[in-house]
């Protein structure tokens, strides 16, 4: 069998740095050779630095890796990040001058004009953008990105439907996973028996000046999504032109974002032509069958109480999103229901899967 | 001081029952006299029979009270019900025939055109309504209704903004608490840690027959909302023609529905514009200062993360709908959040507003 | 390969028996034939007549499968009782007297004289008993039984220190988790940011009558974790003598029972003394290689915080018990934490491994 | 009318400082006049520095002030202290030698022989152990202090046992509510349904050495019991001699700490004396009836599932001690549960009844 690709972990402590660590543990193509973090982890044990918060045990040769810092002169050539928002954007900029390819899960550069925001099964044209990263910015490495956690849940249940019968609006309510929080993340008193109707960092910042870097959770999705869905023209995306409109909750569920959907299209489906069109839906992950794949994407459950986070997140991995209730909207045309895992698919799995798609276009060694 | 009026309720043992027991301690105006339920709990003592679930103690003088049957030769003229949808159309028709002025929570009568389905700051004009009960029915008493639990969090927020701006098309999403389904009700491996997209009766029977008593709160949240903010004319309401579409969701919080509310307006205010009109609103409950009824019935909260049900729910002793996250809409107009308590202001404190409307309007003796 | 041996399962549609189908998924030995029910759910698929609540996905072959009457005429001769204690009784010895291996779940037959209550590492020779019911009884076939879930977690942590320094007095609280009262089980509203400490049946049944058959789990865990180590003597087990006082909680955790647990011992061990005493222990179902069977069944955690349920319930299958915060208890002896999955370990695939037991003891064709 | 006290309070903007704000809104004898915290939070108003997380609103008249820093040369002459206690070994130090009566919920003074560890009902006489600090440590104000939340709740169940029928042995296991960790506390990841079965600093702080200040729940229950229902003798506490043993859980409900007990008296009394026992147990702040003392400060409850957190911890506005489930116990003499609100009876309440006792015994102007 051929050799490994090596891979590192940026932020491999925090909760989606775990669910690589997790992710990576058998993987047919990636070796995890090299852990990083914050200063007051390095040089130790990745067992011992890492509060690892995963029900599946932390695997074993990566319990005994040293974690390291942050620093592009170590580390192979590709690197997952998972590091905070704080960080990433200086950080992420050394790995890519310094030759890495750094496959980010952070939100900094996903609005960049030259950086690919991706999702394999949909837009996998726009990692073409990545080729300007060397002229524009005079990096020798580059970045790619996923979206969102949120995002990536809605863009999925979307995609099929654009291409079949084309968006007009989207409106859209989510009810969003603890985890995607992070660790330690929401403080229990907040997240029990209770519903915040806000996802976001604060307006300001601790000196409080306007706090530019942390926009809002409904700002990502509104602005994530009609880039991932727009079309790459001379070398840039024109974002899509529906219009698009989110309300973002936090509500008291481990894992899983439920996302309350309703559309108005340009054709005039039928309801069984939605269903055939999502469970119909395939992309060039399942033409070539990566490893991180799921055979079917976009899986449409028909009882009528479903998706469950607890009952589907684990489904296929956690890397399917998985639509229900579809029916017709008095206001708009359709409503539905889509959920998926939103540390697996809606972020570690999201990056992974970008990684396995570059593998696939020859952009890795 | 004026002898206070008797009053009993009909199924007091289940939670909405305990909450009209509760709200009733002390009340100024009405005595609480009578306490009936199914079979099971008659001849028993409140005390025993009922599994007290609210974290306010039993009033004492409940606690003693022997419950009766549900039989209308019993119970005082003015009758609260708290009754399952099961069996409350034939034994609330068996009270009104019989004389009794039922107050009904329950959802069976909601959509007859004559009955009025009442919120009191909204449309106390359409208690007229019960009126014609007399000829229609043959009834020496009447029925008046309150809305679904979902739906009067939802016309508290609308009517303001019907009344000022024109309401032309509304979108909502509830998380609703799992109160609303009643005790025992939801079972808690569906409740914990998990959203379940649908609230409502199953479609068929137990015995595979059609359900046609048991609507989805979807239908109640659209045809209920529409009866309630139309127009009485000619004796009978004339539905408002507004588009609206809703999505139910059932989420772990345990008092308080959250929902996520999309409008198009017919005028086009500012965001200041429809701070104000929530604030400002006042209806007769308000101007009668009935018991009831909060100061102001809608309050718009300034933090970015507001309303939240752990936090805000009881202000007001849980009788005001609370509104936040004010802000344009890319496909509609505006979006919002409102939150109110499901079984006070959306159940049993509804009927008592009801009541409290009909002493002030003179129909109680 | 040998043909695998057929079994059923009597109590399918319950949660317990949804586990049942599920470890029997890809079983080496024993391939899954027959399911049965209630009425209710009898003639029709499994997959529309039970309500899955479980993560995993129903496997495709059970979900086809048709559900029949619990009626001993059908069925293949080795049956799985996921039943309610209400209709076990009844049930199982319809079954054991037709001739069925009925190995089971249920708590109607544990304390039984002549019926083995197993844990298969711990007393595996006292499935001898279930020889007299031929006699006592007039069965062709038999009943074996494991625990309560919660006793099996307590047996499992308490069975090595027995063996190697002597119970003399046991003291336990604990914290179980909600699946231990099935589906639908306990109310969301008692559950959700609730303790309860109280776990059975009402003392007396809907009559008024005094209940025999629903004693309190505590009752449970005080009688069955004396029957379980005690010593097979003239073909009767004498419990064993120690003093055992248990106090049951039930706490808003979906799986997993946390037991906090203090003894007295007849030797006088180090700490460390115990820690060796649980990682060695190893029982007839781990020298046989049972397929069921953890490597080992008892495992210490070190960590200060541990075991915790959300974290540890899963690992190994959810088929080890995992103890840890072991010190001196000032009152007794020692102190320390116990955590197994209550409806894996603590019920189906107990029954699961105490068939694999008979099995290799040749009790099965 | 008398004029009232002037009151302030050091760490305001935390959890416990809420309660403090939210107790003393309308108090009789006492007038919140001044509000300090930590640097960032100084030269704010309270409105905006505190992050409120309590379901009554925040006090106007709080909101208004403006929140100085913990100096000593400001803030009336009785100062509550909801310090962290890694601060408040300092601070309460300095307020203390400068002339104030400091009435602290923190933990670092409460082992002291010469600070009272005080439960009004229990032990009002160690009140005078103060008057030594005026000489041991040249102070010219002085510290009281109340115990850590969930021996509150324990002394308050035992006390009246000790004195009418002589502890010998203790065993407790405690299942205490998030909010006990104060705010932001626990990450709700750790809380959401799950169990952890530890509470306490780390062994050791971050720079790797032995923490000697924040010790573990267990020892503060183990080691404050015994002094809080010691004998004051020559000017000293006499720590009482029974046995006493907890192990402290953490578990998913807001407020009420529920503790599973298990004693040994010196006596034989029944159960039913027990119970007369604790309903008849009356101190010092009932017979002078304390404003905010409870009029019965033990109360059993005799439903076979009480006290339930959800349920009870509100009944006497949180100052009550809840007792049930009282019963023989094989290994020591009686088992039974306790609960209390471990924020309002344990904390901040708890000290507000040390200053009404200071009141009432002539230590305050």
């Amino acid at each position: 069998m051929k050799r490994k690709i090596e891979v590192g972990i940026l932020g491999a402590t925090g909760l989606v740095g775990q669910h690589f660590v997790n992710l990576l543990r058998d993987h047919p193509w990636f070796e995890l050779k090299w852990l990083a973090a914050s200063e007051r982890s390095a040089q130790r044990k990745y067992g011992e630095a890492a509060s690892w918060r995963l029900a599946d045990p932390m695997p074993d040769n990566a319990a005994k890796m040293m974690v390291e810092e942050c620093a592009p002169s170590h580390g192979p050539q590709i690197v997952f990040s998972a590091l905070d928002s704080k960080v990433a954007g200086e950080i992420e900029a050394q790995f890519a001058a310094a030759g890495h390819l750094v496959v980010s899960n952070a939100g900094n550069y996903r609005m960049e004009p030259d950086v690919p925001l991706l999702v394999p099964e949909i837009n996998p044209d726009h990692l073409n953008l990545a080729k300007q990263q060397k002229t524009n910015r005079r990096w020798k490495g580059s970045i790619v990105t996923n979206p969102n956690c949120s995002t990536v849940v809605l863009t999925m249940a979307l995609a099929p439907l654009d291409s079949d019968f084309g968006l007009r609006k989207v409106l859209v309510t989510t009810m969003q996973a603890i985890s995607g929080a992070g660790y330690p993340g929401l403080p229990s008193m907040d997240a029990l028996g209770n519903i915040i109707p806000f996802i976001g960092g604060p307006a300001k910042d601790a000196q409080g000046n306007p706090n530019p870097l942390i926009s809002s959770e409904e700002d990502k999705i509104e602005q994530e999504t009609r880039k991932i869905l727009g079309q790459l023209k001379n070398k840039a995306v024109v974002p899509a032109k529906f219009l698009i409109s989110a309300q973002a909750n936090r509500v008291p569920v481990l894992d899983g974002h439920t996302e309350s959907i309703s559309v108005e299209l340009e054709a005039k489906p039928s309801l069984k032509d939605l269903v055939r069109c999502w469970n119909g839906f395939r992309g060039i992950p399942q033409k070539r069958k990566l490893p991180s794949a799921p055979p079917q994407p976009v899986i449409f459950l028909v009882g009528q109480d479903r998706p469950q986070p607890r009952l589907d997140v684990m489904k296929e991995g956690g890397m399917a999103v998985f639509v229900g209730r579809a029916r017709p909207c008095a206001v708009l045309q359709f409503r539905f229901i889509a959920m998926g895992h939103n540390v697996i698919r809606g972020a570690a799995g999201a990056a992974l899967l970008n990684a396995e798609l570059m593998k696939s276009e020859g952009w890795l060694p």
